[in-house]
């Protein structure tokens, strides 16, 4: 794509002020318009070093409410970000529903300094420009607007503004290593920036280059693209997208109606057998935090059916420093209004840290798909979301476990009717729960198909029967313990 | 993609059966939706050999009324196919609004095999992936359905198949040298089909990878994605998508209101100079036609401007059997039925041969612009398809020349009186002439924005200052004398 692109003309002084007046007063107008209609506006502005991306934003974000936009600035990776998976802190990022969110540079630039600076290997490369458009598609196909800018200048024209900076006293703290690298390579980085923008040039998502010789010029050009982007995402209100087929490798699965529920433990040997198990984890828990594996839990099952003793037996073996329990409730407003797995992201572990949800993003495929809370589309394309989603996470070498606690219909109102006439215990259920087991049948037939189409080898469900909660509670120790000694062999 | 992908678990007789009648039904009743929402459905169906594509379309079309749907098997290239331009026999194939086209094998199977058995280079690979990319995306932009399946089937059973077929004496025939090739080189065929599926599994038009062990199961799975793709895209009626950046190299142009127009030719220099260059045209008429050069002229400008009487000169120097003049008027109902650039692949002509265009594609962002003929979406959108379409035939070897023939408002005028005045000129000059000069004006600007905007190094417009028809006539003479001979060279 850049090698094909060729300089723009800059139009007359005159003539660029009076389109510039105009598309200010377009945008002004838009923010409001963003605003009713609640689209998240994502603007990229990535481009060559000193092509002026921070100056350029600057001047774009003049007209806008400040309630209406955020900058962010893409750092080196901190530590703590560098022990997160690589596309977390792009994702934690984005917008709210009404909002821009504008970033100076963001995941072309890291990805290609890390290919360009490290000689990261094809498969490697190959594999990243895959999440790269998993993510953007991910955006778009949730509604979101992704415009992608890349400011262009040559060589020489670099090489003239890094010149002046060095000249300028009060400006050469502005150059850094890597603009004075990329002008001395700036052939390679060519290469490897058209092969970029050809690559993840998505129909939904497409790159606009901007010739950046001069910033009005530059600012112009992103404006006008800019506005007439929102334009046609305004027009395109509550889309359907085409569902993709899943391409990840599934285990097979029972359904939960196949599922034997009487399955015990024996009084006298679940004591000795729960400390066993807790010591043990408690050995691997040290060794993971060592060998810096991230693990991933996540529970989901019935109202009453033993979730949260569960985990409790898990996080009583675990080193408090090295572990968090999410309990995840209806979204918060802030959360409803972005992207639903954002506030997962958002709650991602550190390498070598233990995340622990209480119900997950698999809410989409159960509550929200039966409360009518997301539509069809929304849900049906959301199983193949959480199994790009997980082998993201999988891919960055994390562990993940998926518990299923499974208990039959009438064991729940014997703990529904036990838990509404012991007083202590009252507090743990409320009408909705009465609700939801009123929908029991849609529910089971909701959760088999999330079983059967989220189980990959990579993060498989494991279904924990929970009549015999002790049981339950054995199964999820042995299952955990299991999988870490092979992550950690 | 294909590699990631695993085995399906079939689901049980009874269970597929009642699962195929309802998916069935579905379709038979979408079908009229289809009709009458006048959404164009292009199925194409790709897969190994033997894997069963053909039956499969077979047993689908079945429950779809014969008026709505055709079929075409991807042949090898006929001689004559093999003069037009790559994309040009899968063009033309695509359905009309409101109708179902599938395709047994298409672009995939040509390029695959083009790829795998003449050892096409890295370079030329990538760029018919491009040119399939933007076939794909120009057709989903103009609301067609895209729907691809690719039919898989392991090494071990495609070797079991061609086997039987061998062992049937009335089924040898099916079998066919290529089957035969892709089976000893499966891994090699899989690594290729591997990278095209991935390289073009764009977000608007997905791959689905149907598991082809049973003739059953595949036609499940085709029929439940296909139905499902229906749903969706009658439920995106009228969508507006991103509007690309121009990427192809433009040539600066003047504004026709700076187009000096008093140019003239000697009375006494016009007919030797034409006589000159029609020889010397026919020359190169024959020399082309010799070296299989294509050649096309597009013809554009104000009513009256003397285009017909320019086209003229030019056939008068060239053999017949070697050019063909296309009158473009308003789109036939089949035409406009599909997009807008099918009525020019069509007309495509064959290597060594010269189309001459009187009005051309260009309609689209000039009448269609200001009549509001189609959305604003569409004409914005159809700069940029134009650059694609033209570079797609530049990369085919052919030499594009576009004229516009241009002459000032007085002249028109006197021109249109004369026509009125003059009963053998009276057919000539209709109600809608002078209704379109009353929005001259407006005519201009879009005039002037297809101009700069659609001057392509490889395709570039060339004004013909037509006050002094004459002039414009030897001028267009020697502008395409010239670029035959560039071409020849």
């Amino acid at each position: 794509m850049l090698k094909q692109w060729i300089e723009t003309e800059k139009p007359q002084e005159e003539a660029l002020s009076a389109r510039l007046k105009a598309v200010r007063e377009k945008l002004a107008g838009q923010q409001m318009q963003v605003k009713d209609m609640k689209l998240p506006v994502l603007v990229l502005v990535e481009g060559w070093g000193t092509s002026g991306k921070g100056s350029c934003i600057g001047k774009i974000i003049k007209d806008i409410d400040p309630r209406f936009f955020k900058v962010a600035s893409m750092e080196e990776p901190s530590v703590e970000e560098q022990r997160k998976p690589f596309l977390y802190r792009h994702f934690v990022k984005i917008p709210e529903a009404g909002k821009f969110q504008f970033l100076d540079s963001g995941w072309m630039d890291e990805l290609m300094k890390e290919k360009l600076n490290h000689n990261m290997d094809a498969a490697e490369y190959a594999n990243r420009v895959e999440s790269v458009k998993r993510f953007e598609r991910q955006l778009t196909d949730n509604g979101y607007l992704v415009m992608k800018f890349f400011l262009h200048i040559s060589k020489k024209e670099q090489k003239k503004r890094i010149q002046n900076l060095m000249q300028n006293k009060d400006a050469k703290w502005r150059i850094n290593q890597n603009d004075l690298w990329q002008n001395k390579h700036y052939e390679k980085c060519m290469d490897a920036y058209d092969s970029y923008l050809t690559d993840t040039n998505l129909p939904s998502a497409p790159w606009y280059i901007i010739d950046a010789k001069s910033r009005k010029w530059t600012e112009l050009q992103i404006l006008e693209i800019l506005t007439r982007g929102i334009d046609i995402a305004l027009n395109n209100h509550s889309l359907a997208v085409p569902l993709l087929q899943n391409v990840f490798p599934l285990v097979p699965m029972p359904k939960l109606s196949e599922i034997p529920l009487d399955k015990k433990v024996e009084e006298e040997l679940y004591k000795p057998e729960l400390k066993r198990l807790q010591h043990r984890l408690g050995e691997l828990h040290n060794r993971l935090y060592r060998k810096k594996v991230p693990v991933i839990i996540a529970y989901e099952g019935w109202d009453a059916a033993g979730k949260g003793g569960n985990i409790k037996r898990l996080t009583e073996a675990l080193d408090p420093r090295g572990y968090e329990v999410h309990p995840i409730a209806s979204p918060e407003p802030h959360e409803k209004a972005r992207h639903y797995l954002w506030r997962f992201w958002n709650r991602m572990p550190k390498t070598g840290h233990i995340a622990i949800f209480d119900r997950t993003w698999y809410g989409r495929v159960m509550v929200e798909r039966l409360e009518g809370f997301c539509s069809e589309n929304d849900w049906m394309r959301a199983y193949n979301e959480m199994n790009e989603f997980e082998k993201e996470l999988h891919d960055w070498g994390a562990v993940i476990i998926k518990f299923w606690v499974q208990i039959d219909k009438d064991t729940q109102l014997q703990r529904f009717t036990e838990r509404q006439n012991t007083p202590e215990k009252q507090w743990k259920i409320t009408d909705e729960d009465w609700r939801n087991r009123e929908k029991w049948d849609q529910y089971e037939e909701a959760i088999n198909e999330m079983i059967q189409k989220t189980s990959t080898e990579y993060a498989p469900w494991y279904i924990l029967e929970s009549v015999d909660k002790k049981y339950a509670r054995i199964k999820a120790l042995q299952i955990v313990v299991e999988q870490l000694e092979k992550a950690l062999k």
